[in-house]
């Protein structure tokens, strides 16, 4: 844990190349390139800790930073192209890192583990997502209350059974949404609380023998709940991806709620709403039809999100302590789900 | 909604049955017969309210809330056996009610309706039901903490990837295991605060123009986040369900890696633990054997955890407002999830 | 194997009970009860074929044949009841029939062992179960040619994206279900097919060094494909439990789908149909609705269905061979899926 | 249906561009462009089919096949990109035909709509990819029965519970393998030949009046069961995506037992088996270790094929007739299924 070494990828230690097969099955920088900005933030806050407590120079630490700045901008331009050869974002920025500023880039793994980098990055990641869907969300619920006022008093059918039950107004009919939003908000804000604990000293598994300073590492990367307590769980716990990617999985049901009405809605035999064409499709072959595409996208959605809630969860299951790379099958399904949210976010009408 | 009429199964209106097909799918009483309680509860605070507005006497509430004390009783004594017929635990206690105290049990429903009656009992008990899961966590975290104590320095292998990392101890282990019931806690208690909105008074799906107190209501039901927003919302809400379905699956995932390990452990070639015959079978061909039938348990579970959670997100999918039959579907797998992570944590050994 | 002792349940080494919650946990017989008639179906094939080779005397086999017999119409009748202290159905059965006769009971299990005992009863029901689908599922066929053939001039408006788009006829549309139907019968006749090995013989996982006949088991079970090629395989596979499920968790997916159209049809909007009350509830609040509770229900069943698949698939994931007591989860989901796809399918309107 | 019109995207006849969120939701052409081949070889048989019963003249058809082979050629080659713009495949293909062939180019959608040839594509993509997997799996299966016969006496402890049993050999273990891959190709098999009906001709829901010759498009592409035989359920029916992804999944569950098995054995506790470092990454922190990490990911892939599953089941649940557009989301599960499957067998040690 101590050494200047690089942790490295399985290439460092090994003469034989990954079969080819194993290779494609290895392979995840295709996914993990998107932690890249968190790879980057986690490795200087680390590089910072380290030279504070002495761990390395302080000028090792300025060029590590600068020399990850660096990095970052050239991945991020198209300046340079992830190598998959390298396996990982991990490796490709240590690497390049390596090139750029040479011996001070090995040092960057004094005290760390891929296994404990890996779990920080996905934190991050997570934490930063669920933020963003909050804030998505909130524009939605001010859309949804805009338009709710608006119809504070128009009158239409309200439904139980999809039968005409008592009048209700539209503008009570969209705050049920606006509701339900709400409860999705309270959830992802819960989620990202619980995630804000930080691993990183957590090791391999077993912490280190170094005098790092854990809640330097945690403040600096805005873990506000401090480090995590348990080094062997904090390296193998993915909670907090299921539990964002459920939060996802009901916004989305939510969202297919509206979705549905609004394809009830702009039937012929409803009619009560006709959808802009710039959410709709239309048919050559029948030039009167005003297609709802987005809107039953809409209703679709949430398939492909409970189907990521079942990986993240089944994924964990039955896995002994601590690290498994079962782990790293944790990555796409919480992706998904995240873009699966924000994009019927984006398109929730007000 | 004012009326004084009863709310009304099916049977109340139609003069013809239920197909036989019918019936079959459509009851209930053999799942939500565990409601008994909550829909007593519940049905008590309404009358007592509806007494306190003047919209019922109090005569009638006194005589509705000891009616429903015995009607309770009776049901949960065995004297009285629930009639399958009448579809649902609701009308078993209706019936019976205005049976034993005849006109004033018909009272009990002015300013309610079935829709919002169900969502009260179904929020009632998976409140409880997710505080009593906090208890049990609370045990079994007790319980990992002393054993945890005894082993502070008890050596043993650390494992990554199932290989020999480092040397942990013991003690360090068993508290990964308190950390993750930890943040099951949390989720739970999450869940339970944000259930804990009280629906009654939203009616069928539009609420009532009787002066009822929802205040009131809410209160003595411990809703401590007093009444729901929105009726159509309310009436149609089911998230509370899903979330802590997805609480008890976790958690039982957690267990699950505690029961791989245990069976690993107890395995000739780790040889870690001895199980008690406690929670163990044997093999009368092989009389060496000592199978961890409770550890391999506690690792299947989460299967049957997973699946209901799928459900529940999957019931509500598409669902135009306000309340549906398929909400019917949401109970057995709440029921499900819930007993599942109460056998699973009995069993978390300490 | 060779022995003539009972193959014993835990109780039968161990002087400890279980503790209380692990019994919770373990308890089967009130799911597995429903195996009861293939247990005593595989046992008398059994006992039979032992005879037949001389392994037990031919008066063992009619007295265990005739013992079996008795065991069976006295749980049947309720003439007695399964006691949960045994844990399961074939505890309880194969005590009991040694209660009745004594010494030739113990002789039974002479060349079995549980695994390959319960895997076969578990066969021997889903296969008889698949072919009972495959019954209602012609019965719901025919009855949509029926109607189709009636209305194969209705005209009706054909939708795609729920917009009208050609005109079509009801009978048209009725015999797109016939199709979904046939596929979903073409899946389970394959799985009941595919299912249609012997396990008998494979004994706990090793098979048995006595001279069984397993081909004459295997035909007098109906397995057509004759016993199964691997004893560490046949103890430890629950394809044909998932492969079932899945076909019936289809079923119902289809069958939602007419569940959604009766839903719509029966709207104000539509007017497509008038719901015969037999698949119909009321309001007494609203007495002029008449909700389509039946056509709801067949819409929301598939979310548990579903479930099921999901909690069969992840049972088996990762699970080391042969046989694990997290199997023991497999028969619950699919009694699940199976109940649900006959119910649906009995309420599929012709 | 017979006009020789576009059949159009949305784009075709509205004057208003999607919203940029509703474009970004309904994008496709990122993972529908594997429909490619299928697409172009759907569109020749279509056109060659016109030319035979007259509805566009032969030379038409020269033109349109040879202009589709360029089209293909020039996507295949990179010389040209698809444009997102043009939202999915079709549109690219269709838009860059004409733009090389002109008029001619119209005519190919002559009595065809997108839906008809959505379906038609996917179907041959699906049934492809079901028999590539079938190959796969005898190519597995020969590499185990090899090994198998390698070890036909080399003794190995047989487990139950993960407890010694009894002795049995690595050449029986393996087999065991064999047998479940055997019914995986089993289940492929079937559900290619249920998927083996030609969809096209049923139009957008309807069919076409014009005299189309189903048979023949069916037996060029190879649909052995000719045309399918409701136009309604043909562009409504997406069977045969969740039945291989089942198929699939189950397939991963298989191999996910065997990744467990050598986790177990490549231990230092069991011993068994040494991988070789091309399924292998080390540490260079603890240079004595030799992570089985494809072994690992073999066992966690089953997750997300389950997920993919759940998705494709989900997506068709509740769904009016006939075509909507949430059956966009079945493509994705679909790929990826299919893909995992292919990525697991290829790691499958023999």
């Amino acid at each position: 844990m101590a050494t200047g070494k690089s942790s490295g990828g399985r290439g460092a230690r090994f003469a034989v190349a990954l079969d080819p097969a194993a290779a494609a099955l290895n392979a995840s920088s295709h996914f993990d390139n998107r932690l890249l900005n968190d790879d980057v933030r986690g490795s200087q806050a680390h590089a910072r800790m380290l030279a504070a407590r002495g761990l390395i120079s302080g000028a090792d630490a300025d060029t590590i930073v600068a020399g990850l700045d660096r990095v970052c901008q050239e991945f991020v331009s198209g300046a340079r192209e992830l190598d998959p050869a390298l396996e990982d974002i991990h490796m490709n920025v240590e690497t390049r890192l390596i090139e750029l500023i040479g011996e001070p880039g090995r040092r960057l793994h004094t005290a760390r583990s891929r296994n404990d980098q890996v779990a920080t990055d996905m934190r991050l990641y997570a934490r930063r997502s669920a933020l963003e869907l909050v804030s998505e969300i909130d524009r939605s619920r001010l859309a949804l209350y805009r338009r709710a006022r608006e119809h504070a008093t128009t009158l239409m059918p309200g439904y139980t059974h999809l039968q005409r039950a008592q009048v209700v107004t539209l503008g009570h009919h969209l705050m049920a949404y606006a509701e339900m939003l709400a409860r999705d908000r309270g959830r992802l804000v819960d989620a990202e609380r619980r995630a804000a604990e930080s691993p990183l000293g957590s090791g391999a598994l077993a912490g280190t023998g170094l005098p790092i300073d854990r809640a330097a590492t945690a403040a600096a990367l805005g873990f506000g709940a401090g480090p995590t307590h348990n080094s062997l769980d904090a390296v193998s716990d993915r909670d907090f991806a299921a539990e964002i990617a459920f939060a996802c999985a009901l916004a989305c049901v939510h969202l297919s709620r509206l979705g549905e009405e609004l394809v009830l809605w702009s039937t012929t035999e409803f009619g009560f709403v006709r959808l802009g064409e710039g959410y709709c499709s239309g048919s050559s072959l029948m030039p009167q039809k005003r297609n709802p595409d987005i809107a039953e996208l809409l209703r679709g959605k949430p398939a492909r999100a409970i189907g990521d809630v079942v990986a993240l969860l089944t994924i964990s299951k039955g896995l002994a302590l601590a690290y498994n790379k079962d782990l790293q099958e944790s990555q796409e399904p919480l992706y998904d789900a995240i873009d699966t949210a924000k994009l019927a976010l984006a398109c929730c009408p007000g």
